[in-house]
């Protein structure tokens, strides 16, 4: 049996980014089934293959798994490596990678990924400082209780992957945070795997006119490594 | 080693009740703390016990686990039976219950829990129309494909636990759901872990403004089962 990772645009899918990272930097083959965005609202062609019409999605032999979390605890019981390996310290991974799921709104809202702009922020909002002083809080922990390079110490695991898309970020609107928290999203957008979506994702040929504006929302743009 | 839970209020904390219904379902012995919310903001009180101020929080030793899915996956470490014991549906079992932790947002925030009050609810709005309609498919497949009663077959698991809350809105905003639906938001309330929870919530002596209004928006109480 193998697994078949269906994700969406690398430039812009921040959700689809984290399982393929993930499975990448632990060396899990997959066959990747890329389906680009189509325009505003709910996209039809997603429901081809996963029930809520949303990437990513994973299927193994008659197994559908849609969504990030699941993927990763799914994957994981074929390869525990995804989690570190100390219960300690996998229970500290599992907790920021639900904190990164359902939390940090007014960064995922207010800096949508765009792996190939640099965005000029202004004075971050409220709910965004608000969010990055957590980020902050979280990583710098994570660093120092378990003594780093990632999250959750030695090794790249889950944990790193879920924020990526946030490193992706810092790069991208410059997102203010201290020399260390900086210092770590650096080391993830040089991590081969990460290196290699964003420049997959800088290659690809499709625009999305909700994702650019989203991103834009009347800021200026600095710089767009597209060709 | 033990399990200490940090919760809220019985009557308004949605998460609170997740894993507390697991584990009091699954027989896992824990003791419980419950703080109770104090007005509008951020929760001064939970910093003692939880790194994001939120609950719940579960302690073990050293290990503090401050999300309630990760606190799910924390203690099927030890205890397997929380998820389902075919791979197959314990993967299914992960999506809904990932499903639930982001998703569903109109439900969540439109009809806010609340174990005493029967609100009126008036006509759906076009988001709270377009989760119930997630709903129902997700409930109607999971009781289909596994066989019932329990989402994921015949033994209740973490992601009945995870749509307990939701069982409460069903019945405290009568909810628009096909028979079917229904009648397993009607198994959830008789569970005797979720019934222990809403009728210890009913009794609380505590009333919190901003939850109350919260519940309400303007919309006519039909009934109030607190004394
Ligand atoms: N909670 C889901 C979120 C998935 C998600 O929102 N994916 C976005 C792309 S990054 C999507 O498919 N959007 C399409 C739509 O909402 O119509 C997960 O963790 O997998
Ligand atoms: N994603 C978290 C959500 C926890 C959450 O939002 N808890 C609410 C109570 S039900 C809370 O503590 N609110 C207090 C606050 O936000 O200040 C989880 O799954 O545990």
């Amino acid at each position: 049996m193998s697994y078949r990772l269906f994700i969406a645009n690398k430039n812009y899918s921040s959700w689809s980014m984290r399982p393929w990272v993930a499975l990448k930097a632990l060396d899990i083959p997959f066959e990747e089934v890329l389906t680009p965005f189509d325009g505003a609202g709910p996209q039809a062609a997603f429901t081809s293959f996963s029930p809520t019409a949303k990437v990513p999605c994973l299927h193994e032999g008659d197994d559908v798994v849609w969504d990030s979390l699941a993927i990763i605890e799914y994957v994981a019981e074929a390869h525990p490596a995804l989690w570190p390996q100390s219960r300690t310290a996998r229970a500290w991974a599992r907790c920021a990678t639900a904190e990164m799921h359902s939390g940090f709104p007014a960064l995922r809202d207010e800096c949508s990924m765009n792996c190939s702009l640099r965005i000029e922020l202004g004075t971050p909002s409220e709910g965004l400082q608000r969010d990055l002083n957590r980020l902050e809080t979280l990583w710098c922990e994570g660093l120092k209780r378990f003594g780093g390079p990632w999250l959750a110490g030695e090794g790249f695991t889950a944990v790193d992957a879920f924020f990526a898309p946030v490193a992706v970020r810092v790069q991208g609107y410059d997102l203010p945070l201290g020399e260390t928290a900086l210092a770590y999203a650096q080391r993830l957008l040089e991590h081969p795997s990460v290196a290699d979506w964003i420049s997959q994702g800088i290659a690809e040929p499709w625009i999305d006119e909700p994702h650019e504006q989203d991103c834009l929302r009347g800021r200026r743009v600095l710089a767009d490594r597209r060709a």
